[in-house]
């Protein structure tokens, strides 16, 4: 049996190849060597051949550098681990002394998983993959991967957009609101994306998956800390109000903002990559494939979402799938 | 003596009639009964008359609304001092009962008190407060305080921005930095207005007044949390990057480009609000003044520092000393 792992900074998600599909909430900030009881239970399991693992969890503020990031998830998976292939930018598995050599050629390469895999089956297409936290847009033309190696170049290319659909600070998204007038928004942390979703029915409070930004203040509060109704208070804070003076209406107008808003950047850099490669299919992967489905649709594109392929678990913890397929067949 | 306290979310500033001015960091999402703790010792002074009250703290998402917030607020205060008079939106003094009665009247009402007072001295003025976390720009027409009375009309007049030269969270002034290319950035709370003002030298550690987004991680590292090299660090993450990728010359743009972003939103509020009113004067407090200084300068408006009269430390706690003031002679 082989297992794949992903290592974010807030998720980290683990695929084996017999069918096992898991995405655990796992903040480094809060703790950077959760990483040990979390995957310990995964080194026991019977045939286990190989693991394989990538990473983006080293850009975690935790770490003083990515370089320091990535040894330090690289010690804890080869610790926890017997043998673990680590997948670097050159589209290959090294295991961790080549780690040790250049530890930047593995930072952030979880996109790259995916898209390697990918491009066997589409040779020629945008593959996206919206999480929690970040959009990974990837340009394949005549089945080569073609963004940029590290994730400062894929900002500047537009095929990164770190902005995500759970994790993601709305003052980030928008900068002011339509409420009859604009309103500008405070920068505090108030409210996040998935606010937005649950207040406008895409997700459920178990799809809620991080926390909310007040949820230190549920210990003696009857109303539950992923309840529409506290998703709402968080949403009416953004305008520095609350729902008793702005109402569910305008509440909700607000969430709709944050979505036409993350739609809209997404279709600014599809349309950007679409004409730089000639690229029409949109092949999607991740939890917010819903607001890929919207921008491909709204540029007239042909959508494909993963989950009708692999289901929606694998969709959603694609890298982690990607890099156990490939490492069997490496 | 009187005693003039202005409590906010993260920082709660009192001024005394006799000359004590005191800024404390108190976060109140932290724990909303440090104020009970931080305000005793002055319940104690000798020769103390009257204690005045404003606030901004009552939005902080330790309270499920605002009206919770402001009666929480009155009463640690109330518990604290023999007798406590409120400002409220009517520019009048009222105690406690009061706000019991119409809480939401004493919400935000810190900067209506500096305008009060302003207003005796500079009849046609904007006054501006760009303080940690906020920006008050405020028109006085005619000797009236014309501005909006709840944040909510201010955030949609332009007589608030929610952005502050210590506290705000980089990513939420800017959308994208200029390195050779355009390059869009982490929408994380990497770093902060403090970490760009360290960087250019417009601040020292000392300062810094708030926590730095990383300051958990700085247990187990020889750097200060609030050196430059630190704050550099944290830029240079906004872009998904670090100091021996990105450089320090490129850390250095991104952090004049976030000055200059807060400059640039600061001109077009004033150049709204200067057209609306026909106003000349830019009157300014807060620790921010340089910001207010290089935009009103942009505009060749008249600028006018109330450090110049009243002193660096006054003017950095400007509403906590105006209501002393206006209690006095109340």
């Amino acid at each position: 049996m082989f297992i794949g792992i992903d290592v974010g900074g807030a998720n980290t998600k683990i695929v084996t190849s017999d069918g096992l599909v898991k995405s655990l909430y796992a903040p480094l900030w809060k703790n950077k060597s959760i990483l040990y009881n979390l995957l310990s239970e995964y080194a026991a399991v019977s045939g286990l051949e190989a693991v394989g693992a990538v990473m983006t969890g080293e850009l975690c503020d935790c770490f003083v550098s990515r370089r320091e990031g990535v040894l330090h998830i690289k010690d804890a998976l080869s610790t926890v681990f017997k043998e673990v292939k680590f997948f670097n930018s050159y589209c290959t598995f090294k295991d961790s002394t080549a780690v040790d050599k250049a530890p930047l050629s593995f930072a952030s390469t979880n996109w790259l998983a995916s898209s390697m895999l990918i491009s066997e089956q589409y040779e020629d297409a945008i593959f996206v993959d919206l999480g929690s936290t970040t959009t990974d847009l990837i340009p394949i033309a005549g089945g080569e991967i073609k963004a940029g190696r590290t994730d400062l170049k894929r900002l500047k290319n537009g095929e990164l957009i770190y902005s995500g659909v759970r994790r993601t600070n709305v003052a980030t998204v928008l900068k002011s609101v339509e409420l009859g007038e604009e309103c500008s928004v405070s920068s505090e942390l108030f409210a996040i994306t998935a606010d937005a979703y649950l207040v406008l029915g895409y997700i459920t409070d178990a799809d809620y998956s991080c926390e909310s930004p007040d949820s230190y203040a549920f210990t003696d509060r009857e109303e539950a800390e992923k309840s529409r109704l506290s998703a709402m208070r968080r949403l009416a804070r953004v305008v520095c109000s609350d729902l008793e003076e702005l109402g569910e209406d305008n509440t909700v107008r607000i969430a709709a903002q944050v979505k036409r808003a993350q739609v809209d950047e997404l279709v600014a850099s599809l349309k950007q990559i679409k004409a730089k490669y000639q690229l029409e299919q949109v092949v999607s992967a991740g939890i917010g494939d819903f607001i890929v489905k919207e921008a491909a649709d709204s540029l007239n594109m042909p959508f494909l979402p993963l989950s009708a392929c692999y289901g929606k678990t694998i969709a959603a913890t694609f890298p982690a799938y990607a890099v156990a397929r490939l490492l069997e067949t490496f």
